[in-house]
C-alpha cells in the first residue's frame, strides 16, 4: 500500500476553467499505484474543482455565464466586498462546486469518462497562483 | 490494508434520482474492510450523484422541481444545445451536485444516517447506461 | 498504513455555520498518519458541510444570506412540509454544499489554506446534535 503526496501550482489568468486532467494523471502514473484512489484538494476559498465536459468549449461557455447569473457581482445584498465585487462572489461559486475530488484508479488509469476533464474553476478577475493537492494511495 | 474496485452499471429511465445505497453496500460486505472509505464516483458529465432523503419521496419531488427551476431548459442564454435543451442544463445540474462521494466504513458497515441513501441523479431525458466506480479501501 | 475512525458530535443552536477544523485536526494529529487523507462525512441530509473562509465573518453573513435567497422557505411549490417549511430548504441546501470533503495530510497536517476552515453547516432552525464521521487513512 502507498501514499504519495504533491503539490501542483497552477497559474490562472482570471474568471474562467483551467483543466489540469493531465497533472494529474502524471502524478497517477509516477506513484505506481494500480488500484486505489487519487484525491484532488484545492487550497483556497476563490477558486474551487469542478469535473465537466472538456471536448465541445461551449460547454463551459455556459457554465461560466449561468455562475454570473445566478451569483451575480451586483448584488447589493453583499457586505463582504473589501476585495471588490468578486470578493463573496468568488467564496459562493466556490461553494457550490468542489473543494475536493476523488477520482477511482483501476488497471493503474484514473477512471474518468470520454469528455469528462477536471478543472481548476478560478472565480477571482485577477490572475491567481494557485495551490492543488493531490494524494494517491493505493496498492 | 485492501484496495478493491468494481465497477457498476446502472441502466436509467430519463431525468430522476435512482437509489444506489445497496449496490455500494454489497461491494463494502465483499470486501470485508472493516475501517476505512467507499469512494463512489460517476463516469458522466449529464448525470451526477447526490446524497438525499430516502425515506418519503416527496423530498425528492422537490429536488426535481427546484433543479427544474433554478437551471430550466428554456435558458435563451444557453450555446451548448446540439444534443437538445437538456445537454447544457444536464452539465450545470452535475456541477452543483457531485461526481464523487467518499462514505466510511466502520464496523464493516457505511456509516450512514438513518434515511440517508446514495442516489444517481440522472439529467438527460431519454434512458443511459450510465457507469459508477466503487472504490474500497481500508483494514 | 493505517485506518483509522472517529465520531465526531456537533451540538448546533440553529441556521447558520459552525467550524469543525480544530476536532477534524485533533484526530489527523493522534492518528500518528504523516503523508494521506482525512475524509470527512455528515451522517444527515438536513445539515451539510461546506469549506469557507474562516477569517471575516462577513463572508459567511454573504453565505447565509445567498442561500436565503436561492432556496427560500416561502416557496409555494414545495411539498415535502410536514416538518416545517426549513423541511425541503434543508435538503436542497445540503444537496448543493457537500456531504462529504476529502483533505490531504501532508507533514502530519491537513493542507487547508490560510483562511480555508472545514464547517458544518445547519440548514435547520432548531438546534440539533449532528455525527461528523472522520477517517484517517495513510503511512
Amino acid at each position: 500500500m502507498k501514499a504519495v503526496h504533491e503539490c501542483l501550482t497552477v497559474r490562472t489568468r482570471g474568471k474562467g476553467t483551467y483543466e489540469i486532467t493531465d497533472d494529474v494523471a502524471r502524478v497517477v502514473g509516477a506513484s505506481g499505484v494500480s488500484t486505489g484512489t487519487a484525491t484532488v484538494f484545492i487550497r483556497h476559498t476563490s477558486a474551487s474543482l469542478v469535473m465537466y465536459e472538456n471536448a465541445d468549449p461551449s460547454a463551459r461557455h455556459d457554465l461560466h455565464t449561468w455562475f454570473e447569473k445566478i451569483i451575480p457581482e451586483d448584488d447589493p445584498d453583499y457586505i463582504h466586498t473589501t476585495e471588490g465585487s468578486d470578493d463573496s462572489t468568488s467564496h459562493l461559486r466556490m461553494a457550490i462546486t468542489r473543494t475536493s475530488e476523488v477520482i477511482p484508479i483501476a488497471g493503474g488509469c484514473l477512471t474518468l469518462g470520454i469528455w469528462q476533464g477536471i478543472f481548476l474553476f478560478e472565480h477571482r478577475r485577477a490572475p491567481h497562483v494557485r495551490s492543488v493537492d493531490v494524494v494517491i494511495m493505493g496498492v
